[in-house]
């Protein structure tokens, strides 16, 4: 059994066209600000979407129409989250439609997303004129261009792919994703789309990608803030021909790994592309008494603004970790915790029995001088681990959040 | 009735003396770095300690203290938090007996309190060199030099102190307290220390601390970092002369009233002087279903790092108020909230009924260039309403800590 990363993204698994195109919902041209994932068939799709109690209009459209398990394809703009705007679901509702009569599909087959400004009014104009143009774009090729579509601040387009073997057949999982702030997912996170050609019913989607979350997307953080259009939507259109997963067993575990895989490398690529992060931070808490513990302490750590300031600033200041760990809802004893910073440049124990231990603070900044940077954490009560990821606060995280709108 | 702002800080009660020295245990030898406060009399006294598993060793040695409700006086270090220090514990209690000694009091008669680097080990040299210093320098002018004494990275003195009246005896109380990160206080807050000549019980001078932090410390966040060293801790000596407070009623209303006056200043002060702020941000949330959902959803506000980037750069993005609103605890309707944005310069409505408002983006920015900003949300559902403080995030904040070490 072997999962490997392949190209292509979400164009990676057998019978998903995409494209994306300059609608004009943002001034600058040069960006592309519609995107479009279509399956040949009708898949089995889920999605998880945001805990905001302030929901993005297209979100309560994607969740009624998915409540049937089924999609066929998923549109997306940015540069406006069509969030708190007076006619929102009307907006997100008609978008759905233009998509469905170009393609000859039905309209609650359609998941809808935005990303971009909250509490802007949003035209169906740049939909009406846009739409036409991206369905004429699709291509087998076109991950890229929709990967390029739903990008804010981001400054890296995040696509991925992995292939693995179910019973035989050759099938693959691939995803876009974007960050890059107001990440702080809860439940579900900013936007990624995955598609797959195994075929698996949509119960067993939903619970895959449920369970996935809680060890990638949940685990990751780059301000604490969590956004109101959160949403991974997954969808699966079975033209690998494996026999259908139904039910918990071998080709189901094998793919939840391969999700797993796959989910870790874009939460990865979403964490080093923070806003104004010039760093990623990797947290792995060890030893805990169980697993939500040592997720709680891992993301407290990287969720923290004086110690990801300090990482910014290369500087080994180990008490903000114990003090975020501290102050995390977790319930551990606080009192025989060990630290270990390191990167590709080695590694440095900086605390031992949640006390002073002297290290080489020379060996420290060389360590913290890389901009990817490993914190593990040692509970030593218990045998559970987890990671969380995430990325220090930067000047540039100011100069971006400073003067969004404009 | 009138409650009035008065000079003096700790010292305007009657029977309180205080000093600041620097002892050594910063390298700087212009920055104090050990306070006292003294009363002539042994005094009632509480405290609210920090919530964090990773506590401080004095605040530990506070607790025990004050087990019996009395306290003769208060000893607080800065330059060091002594947390995790492998000899936390002793060198707090070594530091109680060497000014007991020198105060012929006992050594269970005193709060002792720390604040500075994490993790660091701290030797009881400073303090056996500087505790006969500052005795000696005792004064009853001296709020202003223990005030400076226990600063870290705040850049003004907090001193505060009201008169009253109770019973036809002239009372007061008096506060200093220092900041100014790692402040997002659970159940108690950064270090403040309290004095009052009003005759009150330990019982009732508990009550009416724990009651009112509710709606002062504990609605204020510099960060979302909440300390491993939050002290709040109030010494009554009981020298006004006014019958003793024992029980709830008119004089208590009247403590409890003064005392949120005074700890209103404080903490508006801790927030504008908040680490590398350069506006002050008091969110009130009105018409809540209850109370404590006005003081979370007052309090998401002003800790979103969004939105607090945004105050900064003058930008009246309020989706992220309501975004922030919208991932908080508390359960509300976020479907019709109105948000005002105000300072000297006037207000302006920015949002109703949860959806844009067409407003004045030149006046917008005109409010939001002043240093103190009020951001009023209404949410239309009740009659409850909460403040709470806070300040924006700057290029500063990430310079003061990138290297705080140092």
């Amino acid at each position: 059994m072997s999962i490997e990363f392949i190209d292509k993204g979400v164009c990676a698994p057998r019978g998903f066209q995409a494209s994306g195109v300059h609608c004009g919902i943002r001034k600058n041209k040069t960006k592309k600000d519609l995107s479009l994932i279509v399956s040949d068939v009708v898949c089995n799709a889920a999605a998880l979407c945001t805990q905001n109690k302030v929901k993005a209009a297209p979100v309560t459209v994607t969740q009624e129409h998915l409540k049937d398990g089924k999609a066929r394809a998923i549109i997306c703009n940015s540069g406006n989250a069509n969030t708190c705007a007076p006619n929102g679901k009307e907006v997100a509702r008609k978008t759905c439609e233009l998509v469905a009569e170009e393609l000859s599909a039905s309209p609650d087959d359609l998941i809808v997303c935005s990303t971009g400004v909250i509490g802007m009014p949003l035209s169906i104009e740049p939909f009406e004129r846009g739409i036409p143009k991206l369905v004429k774009k699709l291509s087998y090729d076109g991950s890229i261009n929709a990967a390029a579509g739903i990008m804010t601040t981001d400054t890296i387009k995040k696509e991925f792919a992995v292939a693995l073997n179910i019973g035989g057949k050759e099938c693959s999982i691939g995803a876009i994703a974007k960050g890059s702030g107001m990440i702080h997912p809860n439940m579900a996170t900013m936007l990624c789309f995955i598609t797959t050609d195994i075929a698996i019913t949509s119960e067993m989607l939903k619970k895959a990608l449920s369970n996935d979350n809680l060890d990638t997307f949940n685990q990751l953080s780059v301000d604490g803030d969590t956004s109101t259009n959160d949403t991974v939507a997954i969808m699966a259109n079975g033209l690998a021909g494996n026999t259908v997963i139904d039910s918990e067993g071998e080709d189901y575990d094998l793919f939840c790994k391969a999700l797993n895989i796959l989910n870790t490398a874009v939460v990865r690529a979403l964490a080093k592309d923070g806003e104004g992060a010039s760093k990623m931070l990797e947290c792995t808490v060890f030893g805990a008494p169980d697993k939500e513990t040592a997720r709680i302490v891992s993301k407290a750590v990287i969720t923290s603004s004086l110690f990801k300031a300090a990482m910014f600033g290369k500087d080994a200041n180990w008490g903000r970790a114990l003090c975020a760990m501290g102050y995390s809802d977790a319930v551990f004893d606080a009192s025989n915790v060990d630290l270990v910073l390191s990167s590709a440049k080695g590694s440095e124990k900086v605390c031992e029995g949640s006390s002073y231990y002297d290290f080489n603070e020379e060996n420290a900044v060389k360590i913290l001088n890389e901009d990817e940077i490993k914190i593990q954490v040692f509970l030593n009560q218990g045998d559970a681990h987890a990671t969380a990821w995430g990325c220090d606060l930067t000047y540039s995280y100011i100069k971006i959040n400073g003067n969004y709108r404009s």
